[in-house]
């Protein structure tokens, strides 16, 4: 089978995170609550991984991670413990439904108004409308670091530029991000970061969590045991206890672990100019095929000579790789035609044993902002494992497809 | 090392488990999200473990299983999904944090009030309570199943009774006892089952769940992507789809799959027998120890000949079993004189490689009916995978502790 459903889950988990979490099955306990052996051996895996995932996106201390079971539960957390009643929040049209769905309950249950920043026909938005958008009432502003549907990415920096000017707090949510490209919160002046296991940082799912700046307090969306302060009312207000009731997934977060250190000794700059590499041979064979539509912006490839290798990517600099005029996510979405995305995906699948996505990606208004609501649109998204004879093959399937219908 | 923490988490998983997981590691896609092999794979592997457990607790369909993280987060999802702002919730003094917290926060932020069926100095209730503080606003009635600090089974059948004589709602938490003694939802009556896959259930930390009767409706606790319905602004209203936003912890849950399938193989009663053989060998050595004082009811102990084989044990059929005056959980909670507990579990653990529990257990309320607020107790707990030696090994160690102070 060729893999290219990465976005929605990386297939291919290095070996040494399969091995991790074998080994925390057979020599884990529960990590906080005892001093026997493999308690102490549970909290200190857990404690490396917080020190590792600190370190892989500059948080200030181990202490700023918080685990959860993935990234829409880390949302679901900085949003709802965020948002006071009333307020104001600003987000974007490119959003997820782990980011959308919460907002339209607070709005729903807790009078929050929401204003969205609009994304244009290629999935880009303009940076100035956040300031026309703040009122006195704004306190959150919330934005994806990339789009899963177009694989555009976001100026973040820029964002919490803005939002700082304003006293505003800035979520952002790196589930499609995080692992492809090099993430530094202190660089880039996020508040809270929400992260999931799974995707591009080749871990297990089941994991994921919060990146938070010192000094932001949220409120829990779950309380419950932690092994301290068992006599407290409430739960406990250091971190990450607060953020942490009941058992932690010892066992999936050792593999996240070796997953963290996996990424740091293969460099995720390396990894993103394969992907970007791989990327870009897929959009030029995609693109040249007659009645194929290919959405998002791509503008950084076409300046470039359609080959290039890995060393030679214009991703030079962590800086530049961060720049979304010179980067972007491994993703190729497209639509054959007026062909349902569905028909398409099952096609791939079934005659020539290729993953994609079709559909709706849980991403309602950027397929309103793309005019593709009713076809949706069939995603291809690259990892480091995948190779050129994979989209090779990839292209000609599409062609072969787009030529018979 | 000798490990009797079992309650906290079953350190010894079945080799199937760990094979389930691995597998899952290496050809899982996400569930529900596209049609192609290993996404049909990771469907194929929730659906299973959705039957499974459906099977295992007496729900009337695998959709009435929803999963989370952990017990806490189902016991909060039940907890907050279905009280009402102003309603009035009674519970008991032998509940874990994982309820006390939730209701505190319901208490102090949605105006809840909360009544306490009290608990007496062995740990048993009487059931009676719970009529006499029913009123007009209760709604709710949440209980744990079996204490996780003393082991006393609950008769949860008698309180499903009470609450639907008054059409309250009953919640059971059944952390320790699912995987250790039979359940059947539609036998004990109950509306919701809170578990955790990591305890009893012998599956992987990161798994638990919510076992629901038909026409109960929770709110959710979080909302996100669910790969269907991606245009509607609220969460689908389907069960399980409407309590499982985000990307199911898959690798995990095949985990969990595999332990209810050896759980099965094995049989329940099986492994509660033998683990009443082992307790009842645990609890005799004990007590005859000077200065050692256990807490809870182990009464169904009193009138029986000390040793006996697992075949005849007083557990003769899952009725049996289930009653609190014949039955109970595998746990002993002592102390010594009046030695902390944190010390004596040191001692074992740093001189003896034993693995108890010590301290508070997030038991607050049950340790206020013990009198053992200062002190806390030392917990031992056992699964079916401990031996009559260690069980002599950790009586021999406690007699040696004992007789040094």
């Amino acid at each position: 089978m060729i893999y290219l459903d990465n976005a929605a889950t990386s297939l291919h988990k290095p070996e040494c995170v399969i091995n991790a979490i074998t080994d925390a099955l057979k020599h884990s306990g529960n990590s906080g609550r005892g001093t026997h052996s493999v308690c102490i051996s549970a909290a200190n895996t857990i404690f490396e991984a917080r020190y590792r995932l600190a370190s892989f996106f500059g948080a200030s201390r181990p202490n700023n991670i918080a685990f959860t079971s993935n990234s829409t539960e880390a949302l679901n957390t900085a949003i709802s413990g965020l948002a006071e009643d009333g307020c104001h929040i600003i987000t974007t049209e490119a959003e997820h439904n782990s980011v959308l769905r919460p907002l339209y309950r607070l709005e729903a249950e807790r009078n929050v108004q929401l204003s969205f920043v609009r994304a244009n026909s290629r999935g880009l938005i303009n940076y100035e409308d956040f300031e026309h958008l703040i009122t006195d009432k704004t306190r959150l502003i919330v934005t994806t670091h990339a789009s899963n549907l177009t694989g555009n990415l976001f100026d973040i920096k820029k964002i919490a530029d803005i939002a700082h000017k304003h006293n505003l707090i800035y979520i952002v949510d790196a589930s499609q991000s995080a692992g492809s490209v090099p993430i530094d919160i202190k660089a880039f002046g996020t508040d809270v970061l929400c992260f999931t296991g799974h995707k591009s940082l080749l871990g297990p799912q089941g994991t994921g969590g919060l990146v938070i700046r010192d000094g932001v307090s949220i409120r829990p969306l779950k309380t419950g045991g932690t092994g301290v302060q068992s006599y407290s009312k409430t739960q406990p207000p250091e971190m990450p206890t607060r953020l942490e009731a009941g058992t932690l997934n010892t066992h999936g977060i050792a593999g996240l672990s070796a997953a963290i250190d996996y990424l740091n000794k293969t460099g995720v700059k390396k990894i993103h100019d394969r992907e970007m590499q791989l990327t870009k041979l897929l959009y030029s064979g995609l693109k040249s095929i007659n009645g194929v539509k290919i959405y998002g912006d791509f503008s950084m490839f076409e300046n470039e000579k359609p080959n290039v290798d890995a060393s030679e990517f214009p991703g030079k600099t962590p800086a530049d790789i961060l720049n979304p005029r010179l980067s972007r996510m491994p993703i190729v979405s497209f639509n054959i035609k007026d062909s349902d995305s569905s028909s398409i995906s099952d096609i791939l699948a079934e005659s020539f044993d290729i993953a994609s996505r079709p559909g709706a990606h849980c991403a309602p208004l950027m397929h309103k902002a793309l005019g593709t609501v009713e076809q949706g649109a069939v995603r291809f998204s690259i990892s480091y494992f995948n190779t050129e004879e994979e989209i090779y093959s990839a292209v000609d399937a599409v062609k072969e497809i787009a030529n018979g219908i």
